[in-house]
């Protein structure tokens, strides 16, 4: 087994990553739709924040990825970038490497953030690509790691292999066909699923209780996982919907201050609406 | 097993549920799709209309949401909301609690359809995503309902998930590409399937007559069901196609009604083609 | 056994049946591609010509299907309309009713196929929807079509799915999106590949020499039956190729026949253009 | 076993082939795409130098897969065009006629190739039509390739397989959907990967060192090859990063020698632009 993930930290530690990421890109995704929806003002020079807010996402993505990789190889027990021992003829910490690749991917959609937010002439589904690729070649992984385990551990890999591959798909068919924000904050919710349920294998493997980990023979924990699944899906939901709820409202309130005249005349429609939802 | 679904009720109610929805659909989506044939007439004002019906739909599914949640959890026998019996060391009514969450699921399809019917911005694809989602639920925990049955149970189930996968599929699909009015139908036609298919459930495992179930290890019984699954959508098909006759019908003869003049010269032509289709 | 089918008539006539519509298709598919093209001389009106093609199609197809269903039930052996035998507690004849199932999806082809073409009301997409069903239920069935039987035949049969899930597939794809013509000549390359592939099969199991059928456990056959499944693919796309240069080449030289000043000066370009392929 | 591709060159030679073919393809592919960008120019009349190199490229693919179906039917222990050994009453070097199945498709993209550069009122997504037959042809046949290998053989097939029908799906997919560069870039990306995978797989199975083939049933070389394939991957999206900037680079500097003047203005905002990236 790894030494690094082959306890509680090592899958909190990527469900809190992920889960992060999750939430921010859902803050991004509705603050550009609200914006886009209230064009006609442009006191907020958006598109300059935007980029450069890009920019400082791919900086961060990249640094956490070289981290990662940087962990995996010289904490101690793991490969110190040695991959066959010639004299056990063995492989050296397989899961290590593993890990190091998945995070490698990331580093390179960092990397590519950053470059599409520079440079211009690159194209902004670069980065998409990219995204795609990581989580591909991070299913792919983890879809060939769970050999020789017990059903319980390998059903709750294999539930999160699935997240994983839904959420590359939906990358990968952002690519073709032109994004709306219903898709992207599908997208999204897969994202925070997947890292609520990093924080769940992380409870049914290695208990931080201390207690045992779960049976892994009984039929009625996997029962319960499938549904458990589907409540982190419901909380990745309630999560999206209620920061929908706040940043629209900001959004709202922020417009109606700083330029309540100009505005007025078109929000009244608007109100109408509003004191109907109130109902 | 669960106290509800366990019997044949148990798969007539759901039956019924499905099947009522998809006869209203498809009514609503042939409707939509007359109206929009016969624009220039504006004497019905359809969009009103059909925005208060978008509600009133939401509220019902809501409320029958919720009627299944509560009935699933308070029912002489149900969980009553325990999830885990400390004393016995074992989870309480897993069934119950995998069919509280399909309906959890619908509830919220039934919030978001009032949502997106109230708050103009809202992107209205907001519902179809929550359709996918509550149809991929529903798959995925049918998916993993069947372990340990026989046979034949397996097989009808099977085919329940295949069903429900297809109609989740397509509602996914909707999300990237502009709807029209044969993949909508294309769609509700599975959900009568899915209704119906509830009915066949019923009859095979615990027929109303009170005889025995049908052998299960039979393979005969396999075969005819793979048949009777594609009369079951043939019978689908002929139902949309018989509404569909219904409702352009009746579209066009009351058009004709309350305002022959007006598009009378513009009816000629299209009377021209009803004698072709007399021949 | 299902009389009719078991044997190699009962594969050669469907077999002749997909290989005749097949062709047939092609042919208008690339007659329509060449008119659009030449679409400046209307001296062909072409639309009402393949509005009444199209009418025409429809009832063959509707005939053969409906000669199907009849012939299944009624011929010497076949199920008469009896679905379940009460005396032997047993179902009759379950082949002859899948048959049956799938000759009446194509009926339900056929039909809207009329239907679409003398109501112009319809969406014609409801041609392609019905075709879409057709081919899924024939996949569908024949899936569950080879319970208990020896290797090779599975082999086969499970090619014999794969080609028609194919076609399906496009033809479902063809739902969403713009239609080119790539894409309707893939869809019919599958088709003509399932009608060669229904010879084939009928050669394999029962070889119209008298001899014993292919030996079912050797798994070179499996190998060149995998091999004669790509030439046979090969094969139907040489017949598409030869039908395009022929139509094209028909459509040309009458074009020139019936309008040779008109058309004169634009065709110098393509003149140049035919010069540049002869080299 | 086939005489000439179970040994290390039989695998070099066709990844030899991929890596060649991926490495022009991303450089046509990106020289296209920057072009495109700076079209206010005409001083390089591109499209007819493009349509030139296409008939080229069709001409090379075509001469290559002739020399490979000649060389698999007529080097020594070749098949020499016999199918069945009617003495012996078994099939005639099976392998040899997979492989010449696989080099024909590939003659009839590289045919489709020419005729579409040649003939202009064939449509150009023949060609890719082609392409995504020759591949899924390619995938089918190795899928159906490795019955009765050892399990480090089979995974080492599954993953070609896979990487075959996920370029394949791509080009499929293009022909729906209108392409992009990222696209474009995705599916070239995945040709480099079959290409280096081919090799990885002779070093596998024939190690060229003479020594022994790596020990096929220890399942840490498999979890190794599952890392091993991202790598590749990863390398083949460095080499077109690394193309993609030296083609960008040698485009903008020739646009700059040629015509300094004309492009001066708009340029400007492209090097603030560069600036920015030196940050």
């Amino acid at each position: 087994m790894c030494p690094i993930m082959g306890n509680f930290k090592g899958h909190a530690l990527p469900g809190t990553f992920f889960l992060i990421l999750g939430i921010w890109w859902t803050t991004k995704c509705i603050l550009k739709y609200a914006f886009k929806k209230h064009k006609r003002t442009s006191y907020l020079d958006s598109k300059v924040l935007f980029h450069r807010v890009e920019i400082l996402e791919g900086i961060i993505i990249a640094g956490m990825a070289l981290t990662g990789m940087l962990g995996e190889q010289f904490i101690p027990g793991g490969p110190h970038l040695t991959l066959y021992d010639y004299k056990e003829g063995q492989w050296v910490q397989l899961p290590g490497w593993q890990h190091f690749t998945m995070y490698f991917f990331f580093g390179l959609l960092g990397v590519t953030n950053i470059l599409c937010s520079t440079i211009r002439s690159l194209p902004a589904s670069f980065t998409k690509l990219m995204l795609a690729n990581a989580l591909f070649v991070e299913g792919f992984v983890f879809y060939n790691h769970t050999h020789g385990r017990e059903m319980l551990d390998i059903f709750v890999h294999k539930l999160l292999v699935l997240v994983i591959f839904l959420t590359g798909l939906i990358a990968f068919l952002e690519l073709f066909i032109l994004t709306n924000v219903t898709v992207e904050l599908l997208r999204i919710s897969f994202f925070l699923l997947q890292g609520s349920w990093f924080w769940q294998i992380g409870f049914v493997l290695y208990p931080p209780s201390g207690g045992p980990a779960w049976d892994s023979v009984d039929h009625d924990n996997v029962m319960f996982l499938t549904i458990c699944f589907c409540w982190h899906y419901a909380i990745a939901i309630i999560i999206i919907g209620a920061i929908y709820a706040f940043v629209t409202w900001l959004v709202k309130s922020r417009f109606k201050r700083f330029c309540p005249s100009e505005v007025g005349l078109l929000k009244n429609a608007e109100r109408e609406q509003e004191s109907e939802e109130e109902m």
